[in-house]
């Protein structure tokens, strides 16, 4: 009798509904007035999909890498906080769905399992670990020093959160972790929690960051936190011609178009539009991926197509977790893999490496064409 | 009481209300999120009309003709699947309407009703057959043979369709044929009905066409069509200047700019704006016709005027249909043969084959004139 | 208690409420999917003022000329059909209200009120006859000399009718003129309203249109009219640069760009948005007048300096005469003029016969300025 | 209970409800149709932030200077009519909560409280005077000897109303002042408020205007203006390059871009696309500043951007007297500073004086970079 989940969409759907209003308005919400958060799902449209007839789909790759690690298909986990509020296994759980759909699952900083434990409990598997630089460099550091020791491939450095962005539902929520949860990535580090339930006005975290997270940041910081690790760094929160050629002259590994799902600046141009911009100026040097606003495979053939090497999902993965945990995570990349490889076999595509720009066309151009 | 049926999308709006959830998430539906299902539809509205006064318009010729085979007027029946769902005559109601009408029925290999009964149930009228490749080649030859000896005058090649676009109501519905009805054009060459019923989850039609379909098929079949048929090919499903190339050098006679009423992949363009594209590479050397989105006298003004020789009707005929049978196909059809006459007169055009480019223009450039 | 009427559309809602079915879809509709209606209104928006200040507009200029007659503003009464379906004074109420603003009307040839029962109760006032051609040249002949005969200064020949463009409203409602009202420009020449009243389905204005209008009347019966009369030929419904110097070829002394309130063929441009393009070819060779969509003072700012030396208005002079007859007219016509006058005062321009374009830009301009 | 209010939004919300429909009407409406209100908001949302990440923003600097005068923010109160509407204690409470801000506050003509008292209660802050040029110029005069007599540090003379636009609302309730408050700049020299009140119908500001400000005033009077002050000359209501030379060569000292929070003339420009045209032709010349639908910290950023050296609120800081007075307006000042830093922060901006035009893009070039 429950209206069957076909589409990413239906799993938002459904999860509004279980969410508390605190986990809701957290997950949900964009920066101030939202219209970056209906950009990012909304640009995806502006591109249209010019099909090929009559090519042999019958056998269509999706395999890829990530920096050489190979995935299943080039559909990952993005980095996202607090995953211990959508289900009780959280974090774990999601990776645990990565594992068995063998792609790449990023760990945040701010997740509710900490990087050693979510590690022994997902073992052999892809997973790279998010950053943030740190006012103390030892917090920052010692989170290094855990992510090469717990396995992780990659570090995910955030360059789009000096400080937090406001999102107004946080704000009238005092958005906050309940007591039964933390940030574990903290423990051993710094005390964290009781000073962030302490607080009474605002969002919690958006305080927390202004206190944690280091406003100074720049990128003669990448240089120094190479030479604190030999894993390779990818930025993740790049917008602009100018910042993907500053991180590469840094000696990044891969650049993430994104814009934090559209949480932190409203009125940056949402990914999809970004990416173009960034992929003519990287040319190639060095890999690029976007997020935000993903939800169907014809999403990800357009990011494919106008040069991201892999999507990365947000909010799909917290709401399907919050649905039906693991299994929600492995239903929703199954079906995102199964829409790409249709959406690639409707438009005479073979393999997800050799797609390229003229498989797609803005509708700008089209009365024009 | 009830509100008469003054314009196509009454019909619409009238059989919504009579069909069963099944056959109207069926009919109604458009691939995944119906971006190009609306566009289909709304583009039509993006070129505007620039008529001519003060020319005498009190004869007005409609007719002209397909292949060589006169129609009264340029307003076809596309294949559509399973007619019999929306009225127990089926297509033999709506081909008998199109005999009345003097303008041409496609029949669907997907059909109700066979190719053999139709025939005999309508003579004498001019009919063309709807192929898929198979898997089995043997399925596509014993139909191309019994659409000759059935006296089918063309085969229309749908290439848009290696396998099901998603349809979500057809998902949500696990869509299939009720038990009285059955695809008989697979009556004496394969058993399909059984073995449908019995699939338990998702639509029907997509898993049947996964299983039936041929995914490898390319440009170079039509050769091995064109060896074992006399009859003129027509593709149907071309949105790209390209595939026009491929097709015309593959020796079709036709083609039909297409998206499949937007029911395969979504987020191509609508085949209204893709009409012109086409239309500019064939440079007259095949015929070019074009279906979606079709609803009013001024649609079809519009696409003869970009170059389309005959435009296409599929939902329209499936909601007269199950309005009020073959009589309700007659209605829609002399609805628009009389709006298109109106519209002809009202803009200063005496003669379907005569309309050209400037007798439109398109939104974006009015600003600019 | 009633809220006050304090513009245009104030009266267009009220009257809503007060007209009967028939009347008000008669009034309201526009053809087919009323797309041009929406536009003819809409379209004025993207058009942007750019005021001058601090020029001395104490004193301001609205008289001006049609034809060489003088009138007190550029706001003046389209021809339309049937105002007693609105007052029982009908088109004397209206014609009163523009003798009182000193303006100019213009009565249908499909009025309720003949020429000379006008012309008698609204003597010493500027009013021109505006003419259909007819199948039986004696109608129209006849009508031309009772024009002549009553002191009408001008003859406007509508030119986008061939036949009526199809307005759902009617059909579905069986238009038709009320027993006791009656095309008194007919009385003594052809018996109508029983005709007419006899049919049974559809518009029966539509039925009569095509029964008496000539659908083969060229450019070319221009000559023949100017052969019949003395008076001023104003050809109305031009909507492009081709037809403008056609209608200039023929010898016309003015051309009212309109689409018949979007009456006729739907799709077709907005009159504000066709302006540009007659005025350009016109060169100020003839007058060119605009109507169609004209709500506000603002509206007619813009129309008169992309061009137009005049604008007429249609439905918002049927609703104020619903509302309250002949002061009704009168009072959306002071409003107008006030709005007309302030809009002027506050963009810096103090006569209505100096205004130009570089007073507008399109939206579509905005951004590259 | 009470939703907590954590944007500018959120205090009109709440203040609409507070409001009678007197105040309300009189605050909220735009003139006309209000589209240029509409825009005036949502053009702001046309502009795309570029953002720099991985700059060292733990230091920004958002003090500014108008004129030589330091502020603390480039945010300041706009000059508007009748605070005592919003709350009793009214210019008073909105001056004094920009002197705690350290801002600056414009006293209109219209206020409900005197130059005098204003500069009595608040002392020490930078204030500066709103003109309107009267027919009788004694009036003007005493109220520039005034303003000089009472530490106002700029006159800041409205350009864009020699008469009053229509605002509906206000026709509707025959808008006037409650017998309670009268327009205290007039004491002394002329008497207003009985001839005001009682006027019957319309809006009673209107009546007023037409009868006082003198409509004949041109660019010349400035050097009038300026013959009988020093202070300097602050344009506000400029929205072309055209008039921005006229004002320059005038001697101003600065210009505001404004269109009056759209209760002028509707139709014109949004001020933030008027911005930059009027930008370019000042090259620095003089100071320019925009009002005009700024509500949020990203509209600051683009405002300033464009070329503004700061803002100015109207309603908002309206609104915000009405929720709570003085504290209500100091929160929204705090609110938006707030929000400019952290957008500052988020795009890599450290100080406001050294934003640059390649901060912003507008949408409709996104797709062609
Ligand atoms: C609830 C939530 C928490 C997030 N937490 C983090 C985070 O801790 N670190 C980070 O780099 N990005 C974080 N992000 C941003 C995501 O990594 C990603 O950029 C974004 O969600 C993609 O957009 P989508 O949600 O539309 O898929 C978060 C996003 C959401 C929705
Ligand atoms: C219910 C339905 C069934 C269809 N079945 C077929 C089919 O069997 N073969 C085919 O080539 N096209 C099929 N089509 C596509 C139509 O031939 C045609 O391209 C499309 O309906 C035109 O768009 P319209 O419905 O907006 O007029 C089908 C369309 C619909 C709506
Ligand atoms: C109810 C109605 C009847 C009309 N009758 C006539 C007519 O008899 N002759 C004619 O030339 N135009 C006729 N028109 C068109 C008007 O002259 C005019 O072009 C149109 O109404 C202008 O648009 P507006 O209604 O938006 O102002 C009619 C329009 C309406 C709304
Ligand atoms: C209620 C109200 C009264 C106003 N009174 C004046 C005034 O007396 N003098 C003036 O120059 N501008 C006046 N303005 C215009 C403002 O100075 C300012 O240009 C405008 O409000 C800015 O737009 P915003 O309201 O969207 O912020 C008034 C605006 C409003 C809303």
């Amino acid at each position: 009798s429950s209206p069957q989940l076909v589409c990413v969409n239906d799993y938002e759907k459904k999860a509004i509904g279980i969410l508390d209003a605190n986990a809701r308005g957290y997950y949900q919400s964009g920066a101030d007035d939202e219209q970056t958060l209906h950009d990012n799902v909304a640009d995806f449209k502006k591109w249209r999909i010019r099909p090929k007839m009559m090519v042999d789909v019958s056998r269509v790759n999706l395999q890829t890498s990530l920096l050489g690690s190979n995935i299943a298909f080039p559909i990952c986990i993005a980095p996202t906080a607090s995953h211990k509020l959508a289900h009780p296994q959280g974090e774990i759980a999601s990776a645990l769905a990565a594992r068995a759909m063998d792609t790449c699952f990023v760990l945040s900083t701010l997740a509710t399992t900490s990087a050693q434990s979510l590690a022994e409990s997902v073992p052999n598997s892809l997973k790279w670990y998010q950053l943030y630089i740190t006012k103390n460099r030892n917090i920052a550091k010692e989170m290094v020093k855990r992510a090469e020791t717990y396995g992780y491939k990659a570090l995910v450095l955030t360059v789009d959160t000096p400080l937090l962005g406001t999102r107004r539902a946080d704000v009238r929520n005092r958005y906050r972790l309940p007591p039964h949860l933390r940030m574990e990535n903290f423990d051993g580090i710094s005390a964290l929690s009781t000073e962030l339930n302490a607080k009474k006005k605002g969002s919690g975290l958006s305080i927390f960051t202004h206190e944690f997270f280091d406003q100074s940041v720049t990128w003669a910081d990448i240089a120094w936190l190479k030479s604190i690790t030999s894993l390779p760094v990818v930025v993740k929160g790049v917008l602009t011609a100018e910042d993907a050629e500053h991180a590469i002259s840094a000696g990044v590994a891969a650049i993430i178009v994104s814009n934090h799902g559209a949480r932190q600046l409203d009125g940056v141009s949402s990914t999809i539009m970004a990416l173009s911009e960034v992929v003519r100026q990287v040319g190639g040097r060095v890999e690029v991926y976007v997020d935000g606003g993903v939800r169907t495979g014809t999403d990800i053939l357009k990011a494919l197509a106008l040069g991201a090497r892999a999507v990365f999902l947000g909010r799909p993965v917290l709401y399907a977790l919050a649905v039906s945990g693991e299994q929600g995570v492995r239903d929703i990349l199954t079906m995102l893999a199964r829409e790409l490889k249709l959406a690639m076999q409707l438009s005479g595509q073979t393999d997800v490496n050799d797609l390229s720009k003229d498989l797609v066309v803005h509708e700008s151009r089209i009365a024009r064409l």
